[in-house]
């Protein structure tokens, strides 16, 4: 899943964000891609290794909190509009331990779509979506299974 | 709610460990207190600001994560047995947005109880507990509400 070029520039813009935030940038998470739906996030296990020698849980937690919200900045500054964008609830479930890099996709909730929430923060100038964030192994089994919602508030 | 003095050595060693830990030395917690029953961490808004200059979310679910992981090692080091401890799953709300330092507090679920845990962990060597945690704002209102459940695994 390599970037689509018409995204490089707000992927470049994403990167400028996640660097303007201490918490993100302790946390050393690169950009991986984004083909318009799915956004890939990955970060280094030796930054994020717990007593046991694999991954701690609240860091993959937190790095799936961030990929969502990066994704909804993306379709939102796509549809070219300013708003705050934050992450209302969320629930993971840790199935495998991790004992590689960390390697995260996020996306809409298969019940979602972006069209229906961005039609709806033009008119409501506030929009709530769906997503799924999920750290899959090299292996293909998904070791952690991420759901959340997030809010978004034009400014 | 100050620490009792018999808690000393164990909070020393849960700080120890909380050191040996790259992401945990990351979000620059410290302990506040243990009661034998409240853990309480806090953490620096600085460390955790986000992009709209209040407490990132994932950093909170992440030092919520570690509070209740906190408080089952003390338990478990309570009683003597040594145990590796995983959380299994995690919710948490976001209720309002944090302007100040973070203050969790972790705590078994109102459902739960240490002595069944520790029972059945002495007994099959596995067992599973719920942990609540809040992040209380200064005016008293909670900012953030989690909870997880965590299994211990004797070694």
């Amino acid at each position: 899943m390599p970037s689509s070029p018409s995204y490089n520039e707000s992927l470049l813009r994403l990167e400028q964000r996640f660097q303007s935030m201490p918490p993100v940038v302790a946390m050393a998470p690169r950009i991986e891609g984004f083909d318009g739906h799915k956004l890939r996030i990955s970060a280094p296990l030796s930054m994020h290794i717990n007593d046991k020698g694999c991954a701690f849980g609240g860091s993959m937690v937190s790095l799936m909190t961030l990929a969502s919200w990066g994704l909804v900045s993306l379709q939102v500054e796509a549809a070219g509009i300013d708003a705050g964008i934050y992450v209302a609830d969320s629930q993971v479930r840790y199935l495998h331990p991790v004992f590689e890099d960390l390697r995260i996709t996020a996306e809409v909730a298969p019940s979602g779509g972006w069209n229906a929430f961005i039609a709806t923060l033009r008119q409501r100038r506030r929009a709530r979506t769906s997503l799924v964030a999920r750290l899959v192994l090299d292996d293909g089994r998904i070791a952690t299974d991420f759901s959340a919602r997030y809010v978004a508030i034009a400014r």
